[in-house]
């Protein structure tokens, strides 16, 4: 088969497909195409590996393609888009590391790594009396994570050492404890931080009415999509110093504008959508995507089928 | 009894100490005393809560002292000094808030929080590429704790969620796997970190040998005391790229001087001996110090009696 690799694999998981590609395929990347020849080459596909530009979708599938694997868990990007072929995503790939930017973050917010890390870039010592009597600890913090996937349960695992209580919301996942907004808004109150691992398609599920119910100093954190917060409303809550503090890795704008307040915003952590980032990132993709070659060259169903038209 | 008060304490713990302090008390704190009288005004302690300064022991204990409390766990500075008067130190106090600036320390490193929190200062917005391909995982790290007491354990607890084989040292605590240096130095090459937790009474215990022994790109973290480490074979080995990175909450000078070159060293994190910090650490010396007066004049043993010949 013609394989088109849009993904920008690193040099060492090039060597890794070629060491693991059965006979039979040709490679083309789409990095070592010229940029005007690329959506022509890309139409030459009978698999793909990677997220493509919308544009070149825009007439349908290229002809002979048989499936594509998108490289993200997310692919609201590409929603409404109707291909005729199956599509796959990462699946539960990234939820582990996800889960530990988000463990780390809180972590880091409670004992003040931000701050002590620019100090340190700056070489000033301040130690004691400036960090300590503003240091929080995650022990027993009481926790909702919304989302029961695998992001979530792979928090629910890693808090599991800290005493934490730890609630889910979904609306029928046997793991979860909340299952409707009416029951998310009513725990609010009462958590001390809130975790998003929603997917794009809860498009503005944490509502302003929701940040307005956050408890005083309550801490909240974002792995999901940055459209599935109220950002205007969580900036508000922020500015107006009435939460204790943020984790995002996402954000509706990315990157981030310059002009945008969370910047600056003291108890703010921005972990620039790194979140998914781990050892052998671009073999993982390699893996998966060689994974489902083979299931569709032996007539089976791929992995982490994903539906477009419902954008999630 | 008359009171003496050296720890520097916020205006709310003390209003704690005398919403909390039996009657038939008198308060002296060193803090409101002009600076040429404090010496004298500790000489008139009954009791003394707080870290003063060694020269003001040199002559022996004042005369009418009963009991000192320390507000540290740490009393190195202390070693040899002989008053004849029972002397206590904060015991555990410290340990779960110091376990927790490491294990986020150690997060922080391999989630590469440090840096981005200096690109948030900067408002760079670097985000996947730059970042992503260097993260790592805490998962499944193979960990040696250095000591067994109650930072130690809290380390363990709160790695639990991570999936990572923990062993601590200690000559005969039931708690630990290895006993020895030369157990130690036989687990090093297998660790991918290593945390060290020990008092300062094991004066340079990770020898110049042992940190030739740590496996290359592993982590070193202390929470211990700083006299504990080599610290210059330690800089030898980051310097030459030989560990993967260090967290350090204590280092031999503090603070550390502006020449060293620990302040600039990539995946170095220096949290400027802030991890004992917590909510209410004044009231929490405040709560110990009440104990021990309230055992004192029970004609009990106070608690966490330490003995300062020892110097631990």
């Amino acid at each position: 088969m013609r394989l088109f690799i849009y993904s920008p694999l690193s040099p060492a998981a090039r060597t890794y497909l070629h060491q693991h590609l059965p006979a039979g395929h040709t490679v083309t990347y789409n990095a070592d195409v010229p940029a005007e020849q690329q959506a022509a080459a890309f139409q030459q596909a009978e698999a793909v590996l990677g997220n493509v530009p919308p544009a070149w979708l825009a007439a349908g599938a290229p002809a002979g393609l048989r499936f594509w694997q998108i490289d993200s868990a997310g692919f609201e990007r590409y929603r409404g888009v109707q291909l005729g072929v199956p599509v796959a995503n990462m699946g539960d790939f990234f939820a582990w590391p996800c889960a530990e930017t988000m463990v780390a973050g809180l972590l880091a917010l409670y004992r003040h790594l931000p701050e002590l890390a620019v100090f340190q870039a700056e070489k000033r010592w301040v130690g004691g009396a400036f960090v300590r009597n503003r240091a929080g600890l995650l022990r027993g913090k009481r926790v909702i994570i919304l989302g029961a996937g695998a992001i979530a349960l792979a928090i629910r695992q890693q808090l599991s050492g800290f005493g934490c209580p730890v609630q889910l919301l979904a609306r029928t996942s046997p793991s979860a404890e909340l299952h409707s907004v009416d029951e998310l808004k009513a725990a609010l109150p009462e958590a001390d931080i809130v975790i998003n691992t929603l997917p794009g398609s809860a498009d503005g599920f944490f509502s302003a009415d929701l940040v307005g119910a956050l408890r005083p100093g309550s801490i909240y954190a974002s792995v999901g999509r940055g459209n599935t917060t109220d950002e205007p409303a969580l900036l508000g809550a922020l500015q107006a110093g009435r939460l204790g503090g943020a984790v995002l890795d996402v954000t509706a704008t990315e990157p981030l504008p310059a002009a945008s307040p969370l910047w600056a915003l003291p108890n703010v952590l921005l972990t620039q959508h790194t979140a998914g980032g781990q050892p052998l990132e671009d073999e993982g993709k390699v893996d998966t995507f060689l994974a489902n070659l083979a299931h569709f060259q032996a007539g089976e169903p791929l992995e982490n089928l994903v539906d477009l038209a419902r954008g999630y």
